[in-house]
């Protein structure tokens, strides 16, 4: 770019606009106060370089997990009314000793390929696995293929995640089910094991991990299932292609141990005129074990702290409750999310709103909703206030994982939409690290959901 | 994230919707056909890698920048009808020996940081420079600081690029005047060297180099200038308003040479219906001598070759003519862009179009167009046809700097706008380099932009 741009003039064609009241004013004007808060003054981008860097990666049931545990606490503490731990018990996965996996081509000609056991898989036999592999897209071939074809050997899924989709949550959505399911599904027609290619558009050499279960498979019909890198995925499927007879060897020695106590952080500020209406806002403090979770989902983390620093910073005191909740255990078991909303209800709390961030720490683009058609009615025409601010869309759909047990019909509940383009580079992988966030896309998503709760603080007053 | 995302249900609330004709729908169908090959068999990524990691940086009038354009000759000859070098005079600066400063804070106790030369600036003795430093946000603080206070010392100017300005171009067009006529300014009242703060709004130990001038300034008068890291400029600051007496050291070898000859890169396809009409797409292909110019602009340039292999995988015969342009010496003196405008007004060739893409190769938001409102208001309906490719922003504005000698009251300039928060980080500094680039964040913008030559092709036919 040269020494000078022409600056760009933005004109606003658009529909008619909305903010012309007083009171549309003042809150237009609060908002952009919001906004220069979080990007001149934001603590965001320091808490998750701590989180990511000096605590690091914190699979629920590890030490790391308490570190984090007990880190929020601390920072919570400094900025809000009160700050408790929520016990609940979550499950506790330990990958062991690092996989090792190879393809042989003929017998002793090997080429070792980067993988990563999945969380909840079963270990390998200590010496591990080696036995002929199927390739299969999906279920249905897999149907195609079965017992007798498939029988002793290793199922390998190499769906890829569609490109064309430009949604990649959505491209995710179509895949995933190779992860979570495939090893159980396999296991019916007596493979041995499963290799997953893992769930990212891009090519290289990461495997991503993430969740699979068993559900009611017995527990002598469990085979163990790893993610491959999508290279090593390409490569043995090519190797395949030119001889049947490749095998494939892996080991791995992860163990599931009992469940464990661990809890989710609350803190809240007391709501000035509806004290009794609870607004959540959130994300989940567990990640996998693998990279620093930066993106998934300690982003999500840090923008639901700086929502209370920014309403302290700016001296506003709300009309509801406000409760950030950093949830505990929502990568392998959602633990955290289904006690929140189960102490809720005991205790006949009566939430307002929930909002989640857990799509990773980029460019928010929008807000998703997930209430009625007639209260999104009310809601979107909000979006006028966001477009100075370069976030344009509000739609109907899912909020986010944590939250989603809260749902009663009554909860409005709303999930931050980030651009998606990098998520899955990132996603459960080693890559996922403090490196990839952008402090001004940080910042930006954090402005976004302050905003956004400080609009639906003032709703139906 | 969990397992299984809901899939994001997308309820279009917007304007009317203005696609309903046939013609319409049969160019939405084939903008799909666009984003899909773009997004499975793009090329950008591939020659993006070659351009930076085979070639590298390529500051016009180096080797590189000549292989850089033998290279995109022997490329374009592939997916296009003719290919042609366009003969241009361009600068020659070069860096020389790696620059050293440091802070000295009493004698003898220093503290190194790191400095890049401006480009275009002079060395300074080779024995270096030391002096005392005046910081000044602003020509303005100069001026109120007149001779007396700035003979003899090094300017230091430390105006930061504002935070809160969410479109970071904004920012940089409001801080550059620093880096560009920083030097001129303070020569006028004696000072003896320049450190400027990089124009970025990243805090981290990178210097940002880019093109500064002396204009008519006697060469007597000529001081050198150089630009420091943001943390070493807080660092400068922090210990000035700690101890005026502060001293600044920097030393720099950089020399300008006679002019040399160099090259644009043009390909193009012939129109079938209007061959006399000119489509240009472009970008440039010098670059900063420093990191790789991933983004700054090897993106724009393997962005706009894509325009053309997009068109001939599918089949897509042009009814205007469409040229790709690599523009030679857009970052020190614009003289591809100036010679290409110069040699189409004498060969009264009439120009249609011109789409430049120089903002990064980052999702693509939108895009800037340079015409009239009549026009404009011919083009902005288009816009629905990117919705769902998540690009939503057309606008009245500037387009490119390569293409904007090509303004005559009749062409249509139009420049892509990717999302800008990331820019900064990586402009004119070691850090623009290929890892930086995300494939489809890319690959987006690469069919964005033929989608938009795809319209313009059909549009007044």
């Amino acid at each position: 770019m040269i020494f000078i741009k022409r600056i760009i003039i933005t004109l606003i064609i658009t529909c008619p606009f909305l903010l012309n009241s007083q009171t549309d004013l003042e809150k237009s004007d609060f908002i952009n106060n919001i906004y220069n808060e979080a990007l001149s003054n934001g603590e965001s981008y320091e808490w998750l370089e701590y989180l990511s860097n000096d605590i690091g990666h914190r699979l629920s049931g590890s030490v790391n997990a308490e570190r984090a545990v007990k880190w929020g606490r601390n920072e919570l503490i400094k900025i809000s009314d009160k700050v408790w731990l929520q016990p609940v018990m979550v499950p506790k996965w330990v990958r062991g000793a690092p996989e090792y996996a190879h393809i042989e081509s003929t017998s002793g000609k090997t080429i070792s390929v980067p993988i990563l056991a999945l969380g909840g898989s079963i270990s390998t036999p200590s010496i591990g696995i080696i036995a002929n592999v199927v390739e299969v897209k999906s279920f249905n071939d897999l149907d195609k293929l079965g017992e007798e074809k498939v029988k002793g050997k290793i199922v390998f899924y190499n769906r890829p995640m569609d490109p064309t989709i430009i949604n990649t949550f959505e491209a995710y959505g179509q895949t995933v089910n190779q992860r979570t399911q495939g090893a159980k599904y396999a296991a019916q027609y007596g493979a041995v094991g499963v290799i997953v290619r893992s769930m990212t558009t891009a090519s290289d050499d990461f495997p991503h991990t993430g969740s699979m279960y068993y559900d009611d498979l017995p527990l002598n019909k469990r085979i163990p299932a790893a993610a491959i890198s999508t290279n090593g995925a390409d490569l043995l499927s090519s190797m395949l292609s030119l001889n049947k007879e490749v095998k494939f060897y892996f080991r791995q020695n992860s163990k599931n141990f009992p469940d464990q106590l661990s809890h989710n952080v609350i803190a809240e500020i007391k709501g000035s005129k509806y004290p009794d209406e609870i607004i959540v806002v959130g994300g989940h403090l567990d990640s996998w074990d693998v990279g620093d979770g930066s993106h998934d989902d300690g982003a999500g983390i840090v923008q639901s702290m700086e929502v209370l620093r920014i309403f302290n910073s700016l001296g506003y005191k709300p009309n509801r409750t406000i409760r950030v909740v950093l949830f505990m255990n929502e990568e392998n078991g959602l633990r955290g999310g289904n006690k929140y909303a189960e102490i809720a209800k005991e205790k006949n709390e009566n939430h307002f709103f929930a909002l989640e961030s857990d799509a990773g720490g980029f460019t928010p683009r929008g807000f998703s909703f997930d209430t009625s058609v007639e209260e999104f009615e009310l809601i979107e025409p909000w979006v006028e206030y966001f477009k100075d601010y370069a976030l344009e869309n509000f739609f109907l759909g899912g909020s986010g994982a944590d939250i989603g047990p809260l749902k009663d019909g009554r909860v409005i509940l709303s999930g931050l939409r980030p651009d998606p383009q990098r998520y899955f580079d990132y996603h459960h992988a080693p890559s996922d690290t403090f490196d990839k966030i952008n402090r001004r896309e940080l910042e930006l998503g954090a402005a976004a959901m302050t905003a956004l709760i400080f609009l639906m603080d003032n709703h139906k007053l």
